[in-house]
């Protein structure tokens, strides 16, 4: 099974000259959604990890996957303001201006070996973003963890020091 | 094990005098989650179902992971401007003013017997529009779903027309 097969390329999305690699085919196939995960968790055997970190929004699909396939507790990194609590805010570079995500601050503890997961890395600023909020929080990155790694856009770059592990390239 | 127990109040959040019922306890225990997944699950046997429906963001979470456990397509409904390609969007009603939820029009077809799952179930006016979305593709929804129901606001009465299971009530 080639899970390329399952990921569709959208073109002029979000905007135009962008060509958005739309990954709902793949979710909408129960066989290829195992098959996503199975060589996602693959990669992490040995790691010893205590927690998954997935990022808001589709990094919660695979992301909770994962963690109940490897019996981990799940930690959900999302857009300002979404959670409630004591929070951890880290802000990060886009194209013109900046975004941030937050984390809550007892959600990853000083100790916790940590896999941070997202559907697609890109350019790379929101996953170096979110292995700083799980550093904030005492924990440990012990691996990035994508479907889709889009090669030409250098994100891995951005987090080299951090073992990084993807399935589907371009 | 009582899932209550992984939920947390949150008081004035996201504004004065709400509290907020926070499952992110629950998705930090692997046990907790399982059990939530075959709760839900049990009250699913026998709908035939074809795909299950999460409701961007937390209705992605339990949304997968009973799509993987009953070996379903998994199809998210999103905020708007998210989804790529063709797309069916529904206004709803808020508070003050409406908001919109989108569709890929694609995603369900007719005859797809469609479970609708959200986390929770407030007000019912995104589980309503979330269920005439799946009407526009074609599919009948066959249950909606969702780990929790706040009784006191009453959100079955808008979605009296489907089959409703929840697991936890307050």
């Amino acid at each position: 099974m080639n899970l390329k097969n399952y990921i569709t390329d959208v073109p002029n999305f979000p905007k135009e000259g962008i060509t958005f690699k739309d990954i709902n085919p793949l979710l909408a196939n129960p066989e290829a959604t195992n098959k996503a995960v199975e060589l996602l968790a693959k990669g992490l055997y040995g790691f010893d990890a205590t927690k998954i970190v997935g990022i808001e929004s589709r990094g919660f699909l695979l992301g909770i996957l994962l963690a109940q396939k490897l019996k981990l507790g799940f930690v959900p990194i999302r857009k300002p303001g979404k959670l409630p609590g004591a929070i951890i805010s880290q802000s990060y570079a886009l194209e013109y201006g900046e975004d941030s995500i937050e984390i809550q601050e007892n959600s990853i503890k000083p100790g916790d070996l940590v896999i941070v997961h997202d559907d697609v890395l890109a350019t790379g600023g929101t996953a170096a973003a979110a292995c700083k909020l799980v550093e904030k929080c005492g924990g440990t990155v012990v691996q990035c963890n994508f479907l889709m790694e889009l090669n030409f856009l250098e994100g891995r770059s951005k987090i080299s020091n951090y073992p990084l592990h993807s399935i589907v390239h371009y």
